[in-house]
């Protein structure tokens, strides 16, 4: 079969593989209909994820339908169709009990496409298929739900529950690249009053209200807490996220909060930030972290078969998966092709590339 | 009356001063028969608490008897035994009604001896006093209930139960001065599994171990972190608190944690600290910080009148509260006093100075 | 002044009265701009509620100006604009305390209109001011937080909070009278994925369709039990409420709930119910019930203010304040008014009566 | 093998059966070390549940040892000692992952010695075991760890858990049988206030002052309502358990509660009840059911092992297992023979019968 391998850093090609076989009798082998590229992809292929060897197959969001089960798989059989989640969960650790997949102390965690081989290939292994997949609804497109594999959860499970987002709240997300405008699209599940998106370009602040953002502020030209602290009351947000991952934006967030309110961390960091406790040891607030567990794949699916959640709006861009490498280009250059998600289109895949619907258009 | 005056840095004395008088409809007058002495005094007293001004009366801890109640009290009358809370509460603002007292917008908070004149003194005017004291039943003495007004509330509050203590659970407290030792008491409200004292003073371990530590770790000769790991697989302590408030014990406390564990700060900071997102951003960790808000009293003091709770092990000393000066000194100097809490008996006092009793017992 | 008084079963009058005066420091004096008619206030003309004794002034939901303050009032000053709560509360009782006001033990809960004189009138004395009445955003109209006062909180809290309505959930509520209108509109604010409206009156679903119900069964013609399971795959909703007051519809409501469902009660019962433990024991379900406390107003108004929430719907008629008798006749008799609430509109009301409104238009 | 069978109504033999073997990848073949008897045993072999069929082997809770496993069982392997839960998990379906095993989906639930071979003999199959089973810490005996297969869970995970049991509560428990003894004993790990066992057999109750009861009502005696009134101000329980499954006890459940207090069901009722609904619809009720998922016997093992709980009382008779006929009889006259728990000692068990034990002690 063919599959984006990835080569070392700076380094990867769509080759010709070994197809993948059960190697436990709770994997299951799944034929990739569509699927698509994370930030964290393009991490790995920086060399910035030392712990992905080169060799491996990259990608862990895909949807597509079951070729095979191992003997102990119970949940599922040839033919499903399926979301494959980005996180897989050995399902009888104490963490997998807890529904803390992200933290599966069993072999699980996130291991597509990170520590063993993803799901940016024509077929994929997946380990612990019966707690580490869903079965997608008949009447819903693959592209409907292919966000459910990491980013809509991510900022659903890490940003919107971990924050506590309460109906009435004036939410305050610092940062609009694609999971700040996946936490301004979940948030709106609680029916918080107010969510307010704080950003330094303009560019991404118009996305920002585009996916529900009520007040939008371009840091680079006003202060933002002082922004907030004026829709507010003098008070501060109830809900503050920081969805970027440098110091300078978690410092920000914890600035932007009021006494009791809660941050929630959605951004991967690489360096320490500073934590004022001398003014925050009074304020009773309440800082989160986390690892994505995707646990609320059910539940968006649910709102997404009743018409209450619309991911559509991601999908900037349709690629054949054969074309794949020209894809990661694309992707690469989010500021010039305005690139959120690409979905790219195995054969069997219920979306078309855009080429094919442009020619057949002009046909 | 007599009081302990603030007369600015360094400089305190007990003094003739007028009575209080009622001011607010909401004012209580109280008579002091017993109270004591908190660390936060002393920082007054070393002029690091600049809004607290040349002229107060310090002190906000203490048990008393009303004298009088402005016309708006519904809720006591002359006569009433009361523990006085470190925290006055409007009852009417937003915070208030979230029975978030130590962030009340209303006037309240902490003002004790802080912002207005405090309770070390033979009487007190106590703002709010339907909201900021409580009936203290018949058979109680007032050293069974004198620590309610202040530090077992604090660390249950912001240690026990924001750390969300749950039975079985490992239990780190960094720090064994009042304050840990008080969550170390606290914390065996919630059945914990175990509870891990660490200090880097024998002495301190050994009073830990007292008030019910099961392991102490003495981290001036120990690694704290290795010691945690060992003792539960590897993983770390489900929840873990910090007592001391300076950045090297906060950051400890945020390597002894177990992914998916709570850090609850209780320690009164002046720096701040690194918070090291690049380790803890994917770790499912939560963070509180919080001021008391006194609320668990009503809680704290039904688990003393059902002898489940026994916080007189903090009574170190009796001194008579026109000794206040020499109290002080004796505080100050716990390293050799030996000092956790005195109690300030006042001529109504249900307790005796120590000097009486050994007088009564020499003759 | 004029006001409603009840004089006993069926006897109703628009009486000269005297004016309120302050009886108590805590106590406001508010003049009533802009009220309505609950149920309630015809169980009590109907004899059905013993203790209002004749001579009481009714009305418990009402919106106004202040015109005076107790000693002890904090809180508000003459000209404040206030919605006034249905619920009275002491805010110093343990109940009080803990939010919940309904069960005050210090004077309040449900007094208004029923054990003191209430709000149809043209002045209402107000207890407890300080924690009974909420002030007005500016912009907004009194009948867009008229119905704030109890109809909209009395659903949200009992129903909605007390069920734990989460996004996704199916949510089955048996009864599409002003109380389960209010329920399918404020559980929007939770996103569940579906919700149920079940009643004997097509003309009531019909209705419920407007206020936002997805699905609409009339029980009299099928099956609401098994309706409910096949749309469910055999399990049942994740929340069934309970909004009409019988045996029969209680019964329903446990019925239609699947193992480790929430069964909400928000009607007002006269009599028992059969609890099916038989069947009931083993199906990990939670029954709650409630009075209303209205401590949601707060978040309730925000969601007004930003335009997440919006009750309009409920106003079907607009009458004079002085036209009360005639008012209670055709609330009376929705079944031919149709009448869900009517803005009954004093001299200083934002809303005019509609006759006022139809005069103007023929002129 | 021998075995346990159930042969119809009135009928029990232990007979001569095949070994079990593993029918299923997530199988597990167990050899039973210590196994007990419970009241659900005397209620099939009574013909009150149905859907037990003649021929089953009995049992549900049991102390082994792994002999062998299925191939995708990847928890546990020949040679580690297992305590058995009652309730077997698929692990993957939707109330799987919502850690409520027993409405387990996917063929779990209560299954052992129910609708398939149970525990009552030498050797057990045990379904689904990476999810159903909990290896023993080394150091604790079968006889410490024994009644967590069932009645410690159950009462904690319905009673105390369910109840909400918190710091400072007054609980009732209604009935102090076997789950009423140990609702007694695991709601001490919450530290309420003070626990009051109401019985109308004066033996019972001094069984429950010996597992913790604070307050003991003999309710042939007095009035419990007014009993409990008297001792908590008129308010009532903070929270109140039915621990028989009679309607009388659980209407004297929800007549013994406070306000805003909680009835958590934990008997098996096998008729209605009367719901008092034109009583209990303005009280702020919480009415919880359900059936045990036994998943805090990770909690509870851990405050074994660290000495904060002990079950050892239950612990009435210790008999070898292949007396167990005899076992039954014992048990089934518990009113004259003082049985709780029976301990049915298996040729390994860490546990020797008392036969054996007094004729040691007499040579």
């Amino acid at each position: 079969m063919k599959a984006l391998v990835y080569n070392g850093p700076g380094d990867r090609s769509w080759d010709e593989v070994e197809d993948p076989t059960i190697l436990a009798p709770t994997d299951g082998i799944v034929r990739i209909d569509t699927a698509t590229i994370c930030g964290t992809d393009l991490h790995i292929l920086r060399g910035h994820v030392p712990e992905t060897e080169p060799g491996t197959i990259l990608g862990h969001e895909a949807v597509g339908t079951v070729e095979a089960v191992g003997s102990g798989v119970g949940g599922f059989k040839p033919g499903d169709r399926v979301l494959l989640s980005c996180i897989s969960a050995c399902g009888r650790c104490r963490y997998c009990k807890e529904g803390r997949y992200g933290q599966c102390l069993g072999g699980g965690g996130w291991i597509l496409g990170h520590t063993t081989d993803g799901v940016q290939a024509e077929y994929a292994r997946i380990p612990f298929i019966d707690n580490s997949a869903y079965r997608i609804p008949g009447q819903l497109t693959d592209e409907q739900v292919l966000f459910l594999a990491d980013i809509l959860p991510t900022a659903y499970e890490t940003g919107v529950v971990s924050g506590m987002v309460a109906p009435g709240d004036t939410v305050a997300i610092v940062g609009a690249g694609p999971i700040g405008l996946a936490a301004i699209l979940t948030a709106q599940l609680h029916t918080p009053g107010r969510i307010i998106a704080i950003n330094h370009s303009d560019g991404r602040l118009v996305l920002a209200e585009r996916f529900g953002a009520d007040v939008v502020i371009n840091n680079s030209e006003v202060d933002a807490v002082a922004a907030v602290m004026e829709l507010t009351d003098g008070l501060g947000a109830d809900v503050a996220m920081e969805a970027v991952g440098v110091p300078e934006t978690f410092e920000l967030a914890t600035e932007l909060v009021r006494p009791g309110g809660r941050i929630a961390n959605m951004g991967v960091h690489g360096t320490p930030a500073d934590l004022h406790l001398e003014r925050l040891w009074i304020r009773d607030v309440t800082i989160t972290t986390g690892l994505v567990d995707t646990g609320s794949i059910t539940t968006l699916l649910r709102l997404i078969e009743s018409g209450r959640l619309d991911p559509s709006l991601f999908a900037t861009h349709r690629i054949a998966l054969g074309d794949i490498e020209g894809a990661y280009d694309v992707f690469a250059d989010s500021r010039n092709s305005g690139a959120l998600k690409i979905v790219l289109c195995g054969e069997h895949s219920t979306s078309k590339p855009d080429q094919e619907l442009a020619e057949a258009a002009a046909a």
